[in-house]
């Protein structure tokens, strides 16, 4: 298998950084259960209240209202279960990421879905209007970006509305955290997720971040871990990882992020013609770019990507290997027919100064081969 | 603060094995999401199928009934709500674990309580008298070895109660994993629970292994992540440092709980006249003594063992700081004043020769002063 030289999937998965690793790994050495009263206990529970402090000031949260979880699926599932009973109506944003859509739909029924416009963006007037004849309280579960399409929603106008209407909101920044600033008293929101492996920490774990009288209804109960609000011994070393890749994320964030812009930008200028670019009128994370060409299939062009050494994907990779167009797209009014021709490139905090030029370059031979298979 | 010498607490957490903490560094470093397509992707895919691979082998289960979870606690609920809607009567032992026992009677409600006899051991004929009782049909959840005292439950002539009822059998194997054979299909459960960090794996991980046939229903949705039944990116490195752990485990188990249970029975040989053993009548795991020196408050001597350089417990690890007496303990008729005293010793694959005579002295040294302090 050739070993991909150039990783541009970033929102599938960060790799871990170097000094996350470290950490984690002195902390899966150190060993112990933090629950112990014992020395090795109290060490591991040391490591992970100072990886608490470190998210706490990076989204600017109170110490005691960051719940530590295995990973945002599970951050955003524990939200959506904690305001039930608080609220009365579940509204969720047409873009939404499968761990929110899927639940609400599935799992908790009864959903009203907020619609986008054609550039991703959440239309307030249509928020608006359900929120207007919806059941009170309601909880409006927003994305801050999109995770295909790096679409910014207008969190603060969203806020507005919603606490003109007296609605919670659920904020999902897992795709946002280390490529914008997130606070979540800036956001103006009741309840914060974020993910360890899209900012650079390892996978398994994550966080639900909560306002201060945020409800919160206990739905999981066993050994009493995270001030009760989520059981099962703490992930000490992961979640040791996590807060060393947010303190290192949130310090290089300007020179990362202009990087990761610069990059971006400099792939799209080198798209063919031809190329459609999804979302590119909306505000946008500095780091993906979802676009198509018309005509070049989306899963055969990452495989084949993926043989000229570069690591991209067709859309979430959570979706990755279901034949289906996305729903993201979908939701923005895209045809199925180019919705299938999606490919999202994604940069990062360890993308090398030249990886838009690699990518482009094994873009233009998959297209090339396309089109003379097209012409054979 | 001081470092402990002798780490006498796997039932709390065993350090991680060095065989599972190389394994997982290396799929830390080569990164992927697993649901990804390309090639770092499916490199990632094929270490976790791997790791899946030894656990279905280790429990006898087949490869595709592994659900890898964040860990036992969340493995318990998943079992619990896949269970629900199939089940109509929830029976857990009135000795489960906290993740059971609290989460069955604090969230499900209506469950029944199986009662245990002063060995620990449920008492068949109790659980034969609800499971008549009960509409069908009926979901049994029993630990196979208690956490607090190690005492190994009949799941045999559970297991045909529960055959000859109709019921589903859920079988939480946390504390048993390495530590006994622990077969999905010899023990005749429906479910088997098992943990990473209790048999020397890393911590945020562990699996519901379902029988074939097994109800499941999805209450969970989101990336369709392990075939649908548990959402969320895949904690790869986790999983492969369990796999790994669980590998060695099953390959030097003859050897360990020999060891095991040598320092187990010298340690208990050497306790003073007036200890209690707990549940030293009925057959237990190897590695565990929870014990009662009437008078010494267990609270004050796990600090003070712990300044002597010797990590013990007084109970289960989730449940320390809180000052309660045991469950499990007042579930056996043991006394409140004396439960408070309980403490336990726990070895495991790392023990040295030594270290039941060193836990010994300290509890001795320990033991004496509070004599000394008690004629002052």
């Amino acid at each position: 298998m050739t070993k991909p030289l150039v990783y541009c999937d970033y929102n599938a998965g960060a790799p871990v950084r170097a000094e996350a690793a470290v950490a984690m790994s002195r902390a899966l050495a150190a060993g112990g259960n933090a629950s112990s009263v014992h020395g090795a206990g109290r060490r591991m529970r040391a490591l992970i209240e100072d990886a608490r402090e470190k998210l706490a000031a990076a989204v600017e949260a109170s110490v005691e209202n960051v719940v530590f979880t295995s990973g945002a699926t599970e951050a955003l599932h524990l939200a959506l279960a904690a305001a039930d009973g608080a609220s009365a109506t579940l509204i969720v944003c047409a873009t939404e990421h499968d761990a929110v859509f899927e639940h609400a739909t599935r799992a908790l029924g009864a959903t009203r879905v907020a619609p986008v416009d054609a550039r991703g963006v959440i239309n307030p007037a249509g928020l608006e209007s359900l929120l207007r004849d919806a059941d009170k309280p309601a909880l409006v579960c927003l994305h801050l970006a999109n995770n295909e399409t790096g679409v910014i929603q207008p969190i603060a106008k969203i806020a507005t509305l919603c606490r003109d209407h007296g609605a919670f909101l659920l904020v999902d920044a897992a795709q946002a955290l280390g490529r914008m600033p997130v606070s979540i008293s800036a956001l103006d929101a009741t309840y914060l997720v974020v993910s360890s492996h899209k900012v650079g920490g390892p996978p398994g774990t994550g966080a639900l971040i909560l306002a201060p009288g945020a409800p919160f209804r206990t739905t999981r109960f066993g050994g009493g871990q995270e001030r009760g609000r989520r059981p099962g011994t703490e992930n000490g070393p992961a979640v040791v990882g996590f807060g060393t890749a947010v303190e290192w994320a949130a310090r290089d964030m300007a020179a990362e992020t202009e990087r990761m812009r610069y990059l971006r930008d400099r792939f799209e200028a080198g798209l063919p013609r031809e190329a459609v670019i999804f979302g590119a009128d909306a505000p946008r994370l500095p780091n993906v770019s979802n676009f198509a060409l018309p005509g070049l299939a989306a899963e055969t062009a990452v495989i084949a990507m993926d043989l000229e050494g570069v690591a991209v994907s067709s859309g979430a990779a959570c979706s990755s290997g279901k034949v289906r167009a996305s729903r993201v797209l979908d939701a923005m009014h895209v045809p199925v027919a180019l919705a299938k021709s999606a490919l999202r490139v994604s940069f990062g905090y360890g993308s090398g100064p030249n990886d838009a030029d690699i990518a482009l370059e094994a873009l233009n031979k998959v297209g090339a081969r396309r089109k003379l298979a097209g012409a054979a």
